[in-house]
């Protein structure tokens, strides 16, 4: 099976977990057979993997978003990136372009597109497998899954089916209705749209060249920020007439909010936290280093992590976002491919940033304009380059590193430092990157 | 008047705010006309100095607290330290004794004693003078400040006297009641035993050189472990028949849970913190830097701190000792006398500390053992020495202190500086104190 996961925007509805730059797939908040825990992106890909090990599977994102992918699923996995943010269908394009150019698949394959964070279980796997064989089989060009509906929800858009088989011909498409509206589509047999559909490979390309003049990936990256911005379904599903619906009746749910996330929790605390016996449906997912006690509670979620510490009732939960707005939003921790960095303190010309490097990662090669750098190695061993000089480091070690200067390290073992970042105008964008000679790259392996 | 104030133990019914080594006393929560926030300690010794600005104010204290109230109150306050933890008679005889014979009062005057923790208004203060008038006229030895209570509380010790009159003659005292019995003693005009009293400074030295043989101020101090671990009311107020008890009906609160000290607070908030509107009777005290956003909760206290966070139903939160218990107990803030620090980050070999000193203060000159020790100046100047090497500094320096070499900082302005310890036995307990020669010290200021 051919699957892109669409891995989709940022969000604040998950505050304080989810930021500008960690979304809610990110956040690992499912436990694992051996205790460990997993993100929503984690649990997909290693839930597609058990089923189907040959698979190929392509995330599509956007650039912050990358660094986290690699961090959580490994240097391998493969990545369409979307060089700046468009909405669906060139992102879906886009990353079609990429199974067909760059992974070589055949377009006569057939390819199943879905979001990364519906929380589901096998089952739903087994129903990707059965709606990629049926857009095999060429009865229609686009196959939907049906989700079957367990409520009148406002939140869905609905697919309105020709029969109640279990493949049918799409009569129509319904908007996002209010309850009762969507009460009547449900007694017409309507089902949600989950936005997880298949096709075949050349489908979506041949759309593209009609549409868009598509001639090859290089081409639409590079001028993927002249592409109009417009959904997949107003762009194609909504007009093509040869379109299937396949239903799906098993466990699927979005996890958006606190409140249905917190439902999906099988134990009611994840990280440092104690309820005591007065507590009743009280979860506590605390990513900080400091217990949290909650006592006499009742159905209230407590997050917390270095940006934020939110305690609503449940449902007030998903009320969050204006409130989110409010605060400054400061990036306080974040996954990076070579590791991560947790922000410690802020002073108005100072920063210190603890950094953990996995072993065999290094950062770029770069240097700051207007900021010195501080390292102090507090565990493992690696090598730091400073301006070409190569020098092997190890807890203890203290590297300057005066503005303008070139650096990187390379982590032998997970190394762990604490950089002190000290200048005027100290800023993210302040970095310029560079190629490591081979000299360097020679003394520094 | 001659007031002395017994800053009594730490305690953990106001965690995460109070801790082993920072008493209730200390947090910071009371608004100020000027905006920013000020402590029980703090708030009391400016209402006492705003009445009588020539009285004669003593601390009575334990070794941990010293540091914590020259921080809040300044280096010039007179503070009376108990060797090691006694009960209330020795710590009060040895306070008198440092009266006498380090602060030279003349044994005649009276001198009031009074917890330092009560919340309390200015007649509060109008009462103390009251009593140490009576006090003086020496109608009787002691004169207790009786409390009009306000509910049958079985918190308290009741005094019962002679006779309904403002000041009259103690009859008896009654420990701490049940409810019922507490009715019945105010239906008998019982009165709160707030450990409020006044008396001649000679009349406690006296009772000390009868029942502990007390000589005088160093005597005392050097033999001070092995003196009995008595209550004053058990050594000498339930002994004594000439006594006294004042009536007093003003504001008069303990502070000592979350209950009752929220009910004290001008606003919900203290901090970082947003309430939604749907939030009833919600209070939060945030120390962190970190945002705290509460929605729709009722009758909730949150309170955050490096140490933990709690978030409990404010009737709950007076069972909280227990579960506090059972956290490990790292101090992770605490004010010293020449500024603050904040431990940022723990490793199994490697601490991380921001130290904030006040201008002009310094530490002591000193070593360690067992750990090398990196500091990285952020912000100010001031002047560190090392092995008796003076050197300027200001942000971006960076200062290395292997194990064994002596080093202390001055600061000119405020000075912070990161402070990184790394070995394999980082213990408080390593620490050896230096005195600074006269070249030294030259050289460093």
């Amino acid at each position: 099976m051919n699957i892109i996961l669409l891995s989709g925007g940022s969000g604040k509805r998950l505050w304080p977990l989810s930021n500008d730059i960690r979304s809610k797939q990110f956040i690992k908040i499912f436990k694992r057979e051996d205790g460990s825990y997993e993100s929503m992106i984690q649990r997909v890909y290693r839930q597609i993997k058990q089923l189907d090990e040959e698979g190929t599977v392509l995330i599509a994102t956007s650039k912050p978003q990358v660094s986290t992918i690699h961090n959580q699923l490994g240097e391998d996995i493969s990545i369409s990136v979307e060089p700046c943010r468009r909405d669906t269908f060139p992102a879906i394009v886009l990353a079609n372009a990429f199974l067909a150019d760059m992974m070589h698949i055949d377009p006569e394959e057939p390819v199943v597109i879905c979001p990364v964070d519906p929380y589901v279980e096998e089952d739903y796997f087994q129903a990707l497998k059965g709606l990629a064989e049926q857009a095999d089989k060429g009865e229609a060009n686009l196959v939907l899954m049906g989700i079957e509906p367990t409520y009148p929800s406002e939140k869905y858009g609905y697919i309105i089916p020709e029969s109640p088989e279990q493949t049918a011909m799409v009569r129509t498409f319904r908007e996002k209705p209010d309850a009762d509206t969507a009460k009547e589509y449900i007694a017409r047999g309507a089902l949600w749209n989950g936005g997880v559909f298949a096709c075949k490979l050349k489908y979506i390309l041949d759309k593209a060249r009609e549409m868009i003049g598509f001639q090859n990936y290089n081409d639409l990256l590079a001028r993927y920020d002249t592409l109009p911005g417009i959904s997949f379904d107003y762009a194609v599903a909504e007009k093509e007439e040869r379109i299937q619906v396949r239903r799906f009746a098993g466990k699927w749910k979005d996890l958006g909010t606190w409140n249905t996330l917190t439902e999906a929790m099988e134990e009611p605390v994840v990280g440092k936290g104690i309820l005591n016996a007065a507590c009743r449906g009280v979860n506590i997912v605390n990513e900080t280093d400091i217990p949290v006690l909650a006592m006499g509670l009742r159905d209230v979620v407590i997050s917390a992590s270095a940006e934020g510490i939110l305690v609503s009732d449940k449902e007030q939960s998903s009320y969050i976002k204006p409130f989110v707005d409010t605060f400054e939003q400061q990036v306080m921790f974040a996954e990076k491919s070579w590791g991560s960095f947790r922000l410690m303190d802020m002073e108005t010309e100072a920063l210190t940033i603890k950094v953990t490097l996995n072993p065999g990662h290094s950062m770029n090669y770069h240097s700051h304009r207007n900021r010195d750098e501080v390292w102090v190695v507090i565990w493992g061993e690696g090598r730091t380059v400073v301006d070409g000089a190569s020098r092997r480091v190890r807890a203890g070690d203290v590297i300057l590193m005066p503005a303008g200067c070139r650096h990187t390290v390379i982590a032998e073992t997970e190394l762990k430092m604490i950089e002190v970042q000290i200048g005027e105008n100290i800023e993210v964008q302040d970095k310029q990157k560079f190629v490591l000679d081979e000299r360097e790259q020679h003394l520094s392996q």
